[in-house]
């Protein structure tokens, strides 16, 4: 049997699609690969398969959409040094490329760990380094060691090729530990590589004041200039345990969560993932991680492919060149490429299934990344309760989640995601930030800054912010064209009127459909809602169409001013939601090529601007919000895609010093009116058999807690007195004695 | 050794406290208990004694505040049917009575369960009732059930007595199960009970169209209205398993939460709870349920008190008489009084502690209320990480959580709150909404209604809102009088600028400290959180003021027309926060008073209108936001305290039918330069030996997880490879290579 048309290459077409792209360039060229995945088929070839699929009549002879590979990597000639940036689609069927291009000299593909690795040996060969860093005298026994990042936008009017920025800082080597934070000693200075030649071109100076200090490095000295006055003295920045100042916890007793019965989840051939009534197919990309495709509910699909789309990070200290600081976590890097390996009984409890990934290394051979993300459930608390206060019977389920989650590295920082999908229905991206936040040098001694919080001496860590983009591609209980629309949904308050409002108690709940590609933000006093519906299926029930809703979470969008090149970067953070016209391959909410982007090219801004239109075209869309629409010249009918934009404004705390704690968001997905009844009334109220009673005070025994004399049974039903404190009302009234008449049975 | 002055009564208190009340009393008057409860101390005279006890000091000798109770009864005088709603605070030690309040005619405590039993029988003995139901005819083997609830706000002019209404149901008793769920079946009319003669006055006919139906009930027909026609042919509105008219999932393995080696926390005697570096006393309120008292971490305080103070339900429905569908849970109701006797292994999961308390019976007896709060231990994921990438070593904690989990039942509803505390030194109260939403009768076959969900034939789930007021009374790192303030901080953007702004990037982090008692409103836009400052101790590192921060929810706000009598009986719920000045006794947003009020009556919005400052005085707070203050004519100097409010706008799925699953609210108060670091960095990154991989297709082993391979150790470090596809650059460099002066030892 063939593979599933959304199941990730093998290795063997892995190295057949490497094969076919190298043999197509001569000796002259040498190819620098950066990326080889599974093309996805185009969505009109996919659908109707998944159709079959979903029927149950797929056969040998079921038309398959043809299996594809997308190839990204660098060809350099021997006659240029501009490495050319391109892209082949292959067909691993016959064998042939089916589609090639080639980037324009100012698209930059994000930069590989490799890459990366070049920076610090530049360093060392510049002069023009050495010269910057003999400004400064570091105490004995320090190293150097140079976080490489991406160069962020070039200046207005700075035509540049590909360039790398570095942050510079020492590592206190006399400790003899190779994971002593270097973080906690920032040097003020930051190498800029010219990528074409490897060389450093220019060291930028920074400047170290405090507030009032103003926005310029200070004026060169004649003395070197003494880093780290205080630094054995003062407070550690150090993280790993043998390096802590401070004993760790000794009295933090293990929490085991078991599954004695096993995991309710299976994991199928072709990274098919059921659980529970939910169904899905898992991909893993080097750019997003983690992705779930035809995501589907009791046979329903539900979502036709949910992704991170992008996250950029800008950093709000106006002194020059700190602007530049401002990473596109996706584009400029990958969370695929820098998916952690994720380790059982750390980064996930309980019974964990594990993906495995392949990634290319730079000829093009196949990789395994172990572990990048981490299937389990979950248990969270109360799912529903009632108690019948007449009979004092409660009826208590819990909320079981399934969790699958990555984990990854930027250089300093971690992000850990994760998609969640629960017994009622819901659908819930978690996102965490952690890690050691990016920090720079401050003068020992300076007033407050303005820009930031002094975490340790010397160290300023600068506000920022972090915002993301998840693409819904939504299909609401049907993958035919045009079966999904979106809806916005306020709750909208009405003024007392003696004849609509007498009270005026009322508020209006409204509706309108989105029919041309728009923008849409959060706003809670509205209590607003974007609704993905099904264009014709009703609810047996309410009668309202089937659909789910998102809640676009109100968190502050991107502050820096929109004539800034960051927020012309990164136009997609400047509203909470984007819904656009699907096209094959939009996957990304910035664009394809947001390293060293001078402005947001092919994003949701530009999506947008085409003018696609949903439903029978025409209309404006009615709503009071002014998302703009383009011109509609290249619009066409489409189906919505929804862009969801949340994000972190990250005004330092001391607390988030040297390691981060979790910062914690959700986007919610919910159910609305998409099923007849609570998805999770057939969740059994078992009783949890393995619970057990803490008592009081060193007491063996406690009085408390009526489930202490618990009767044991694997599946005892909870029907125990809930309120049995309180007095409930007498019997009811047989109907007659009401003073009710009684029919017959009908 | 006597009690701690905040140790709830005991058994014998309580007795003795009744009966210092029952004998201030003749024979000629009854006495109708309501509750009795610790009357906490004033302020002043707690602090130097919570001082002494942090500092180690307290003997036998140090100063206690008296120890107080409080009752609140009715006086039923043998010469008036009128009761006398009456508080007395007694004091323990001399036997006396020190206070005594008697409350007017306008002001009505709370309903007991007891009372609300009474209302069935008025409507069995009452012609208007039958000759209502007379009206209607049910299928044979119905029974009536009627929900009594508060009567809400009168109508604009309306002077009356004690009223109490009824929502009317049926229940088909055919089923012989006393859960068969009568929600299912509402009946249009709602009885309304004179409490003072307990006879039904006055039957309420509703209105059941659909939309465009108007908003009055149907003219009275000569013939009885069949009830329910489709109900035994129709969907089910049962939620208890047997009566489910579909399987139970079965394939949903159990999750057991174990902890092998006991628990990490300790409950010692006078409800004093330690876990981790935080340290509480846990009190138990028949209003509030569980409140936390001198929360402090590592010995430094916190929290004075934290608690909920008010929840007000109204719903959106404009046909009259649903205005007066407004609940206030904790004033009309009590948290307390419905919280459920919770059972292991169903609402918490682990090793539970269950507290105990004692509430008074109408007699003014102590009955025990048996595990109203639970107690436990929690894993909520990835607490912090970081890989470093040059040497793949990772470090991963986990965040422990401990709950303090209360779930109360309000007739057809429930609400789960927990106060959860973390290793990270975070605060969170966690509001789940569940339980059977209150609907009314609909037209079978009506068109949709433009007030509600139509959840079952028949039935309408109207669009409503649920607002909570939480309390927090901070204490920064100190008791001193005057060392708390609010400051509130947003993150502002600010235009390009070539001077102080050249590129654009820079947003500006504002703060105002809140010299005034008002309100201010969550604004996600400018990232506004308040924070609360110790306001001279500084953060050693960052050299700011050590405080918390609270995110204010940006949730919806009440919507009901201001000049709305929904509207002005819970000004509270107007805005998302307010701060005013401490006062002893004063914990209710919405005032004490809120069943039947037809205003706010010493809620927030009086206590803002008295004008309180903080600080030495006078400013009027300089910030942007137009909070009200009064005319300072009762105004003093003051500490603050801090509500915070927020709600959720409840438009009814079909899903939250016949049972809601829960909805989740988080409000979160965290550390802000409280620490001198992360205060989790001590959390040992200890391997946890319990969990298992669950391989894919049925494979028995599988090659996924580096996990798979550990070598067991129960203390087992974290140092293993995290990124083992990536390649780090290479090592770092002597600071002498990269030219940097090098200095000695200092």
């Amino acid at each position: 049997m063939a593979p599933h048309p959304l199941t990730a290459l093998s290795r063997d077409e892995f190295k057949t699609a490497r094969n076919i792209v190298t043999n197509l360039y001569g000796s002259d060229s040498t190819l620098f690969y950066r990326a080889i995945f599974l093309q996805e088929p185009k969505k009109a070839d996919l659908v109707p398969f998944l159709q079959a699929e979903h029927a149950g009549t797929i056969t040998d002879e079921t038309p398959r959409p043809p299996r594809l590979a997308r190839l990204q990597y660098d060809v350099i000639r021997t006659t240029s040094k501009l490495p050319e940036h391109t892209q082949s689609v292959v067909d691993l069927g016959s064998g042939k490329e089916v589609d090639r291009t080639v980037a324009g000299p100012h698209s930059h593909p994000g930069y590989l760990p490799d890459e990366f690795a070049l920076f610090q040996d530049a360093c060392v060969a510049s002069q023009l380094f050495k010269d910057a860093m003999a400004e400064f005298s570091l105490p004995e026994g320090f190293a150097v060691t140079i976080d490489p990042w991406p160069y962020g936008g070039p200046d207005e009017g700075e035509d540049i090729p590909s360039y790398m920025q570095g942050l510079v800082f020492a590592r206190d080597a006399s400790k003899e530990n190779l994971d002593s934070n270097h973080y906690g000693y920032p040097i003020p200075i930051i190498p800029v590589m010219d990528f074409t030649t490897k060389e450093i071109v220019r060291i930028d100076r920074l400047a170290t004041g405090g507030a009032g200090d103003g926005l310029n490095p200070r004026p060169p000295s004649s003395k070197p200039r003494s880093l780290f006055v205080d630094a054995r003295s003062s407070a550690s920045s150090e993280y790993v345990p043998e390096l802590l100042d401070m004993p760790q916890r000794a009295d933090l007793k293990p929490i085991n969560i078991t599954q004695p019965e096993g995991a309710s989840f299976r994991v199928h051939a072709d990274n098919l993932v059921e659980w529970q009534k939910w169904r899905f197919r898992l991909g893993f990309t080097p750019r997003e991680g983690a992705v779930l495709h035809d995501l589907c509910y009791d046979g329903r699909p539900v979502l036709y492919r949910l992704s991170y789309s992008e996250l950029t990070v800008p950093y709000g200290d106006p002194r020059p060149p700190f602007q530049r600081k401002q990473a596109f976590d996706l584009g400029d890097g990958g969370f695929g490429r820098v998916a952690n390996n994720l380790e059982l009984g750390c980064d996930c409890l309980g019974a964990i299934h594990y993906l495995d990934a392949l990634l290319a290394d730079t000829e093009g051979n196949p990789t395994i990344a172990k572990a990048v993300a981490c299937l389990h459930e979950q248990d969270n608390g109360i799912g529903w309760k009632h108690t019948n206060f007449r009979t004092n019977r409660a009826i208590v389920t819990r909320l079981r989640e399934f969790v699958v989650q990555c984990v990854v590295t930027l250089a300093n920082y971690e992000y850990v995601f994760a998609y969640k999908l629960d017994t009622a229905g819901g659908i819930t991206l978690e996102t965490r930030a952690t890690g050691v936040m990016s920090v720079v040098a401050v003068d020992e001694g300076a007033a407050a800054s303005d820009y930031g919080a002094v975490v340790a001496p010397g160290v300023l860590a600068q506000n920022h912010q972090h915002i993301f983009a998840v693409r819904i591609d939504p299909a609401v209980d049907s993958y035919e064209a045009g079966a999904t629309r979106v809806v916005v949904e306020e709750s909208v308050p009405v003024p007392l009127d003696v004849s609509t409002n007498p009270h005026g108690n009322y508020y209006e709940v409204r509706k309108s459909v989105v029919e041309r590609a728009r923008w849409i933000d959060a706003e809670p006093r509205l209590n607003r809602v974007v609704k993905f519906e099904n264009t014709t299926k009703r609810n047996a029930v309410s009668g309202r169409n089937v659909g789910f809703k998102l809640t676009p979470s109100a968190s502050q969008l991107l502050l820096a001013d929109e004539r800034s090149q960051v927020s012309r970067r990164a136009k997609f953070a400047r509203h909470h939601v984007w819904v656009t016209g699907y096209r094959d391959d939009e996957l990304w909410a910035a664009g394809e090529f947001t390293n060293q982007s001078i402005e947001e090219v092919g994003g949701v801004w530009d999506m947008v601007a085409r003018g696609d239109w949903f439903g029978d075209g025409g209309g404006d869309g009615g709503h009071g919000e002014n998302g703009e629409t383009g011109d509609g010249g290249e619009g066409k009918r489409s189906s919505p895609v929804v862009w969801s934009v949340f994000g972190l404004t990250h005004n330092p705390r001391v607390e988030d010093w040297p390691v981060m704690p979790v910062e914690i968001h959700h986007m919610n997905i919910r159910p609305a009116d998409f099923f007849t009844a609570n998805p999770a009334l057939d969740v059994p109220s078992t009783r949890n058999t393995a619970s057990v009673i803490v008592p009081c005070c060193g007491r063996q025994k406690t009085d408390s807690g009526n489930g202490a004399d618990g009767d044991g049974g694997d599946e005892q039903r909870v029907q125990r007195a809930a309120l049995t404190h309180l007095q409930g009302p007498g019997p009811d009234i047989p109907a007659r004695e009401a003073g009710a008449h009684v029919e017959g049975r009908g």
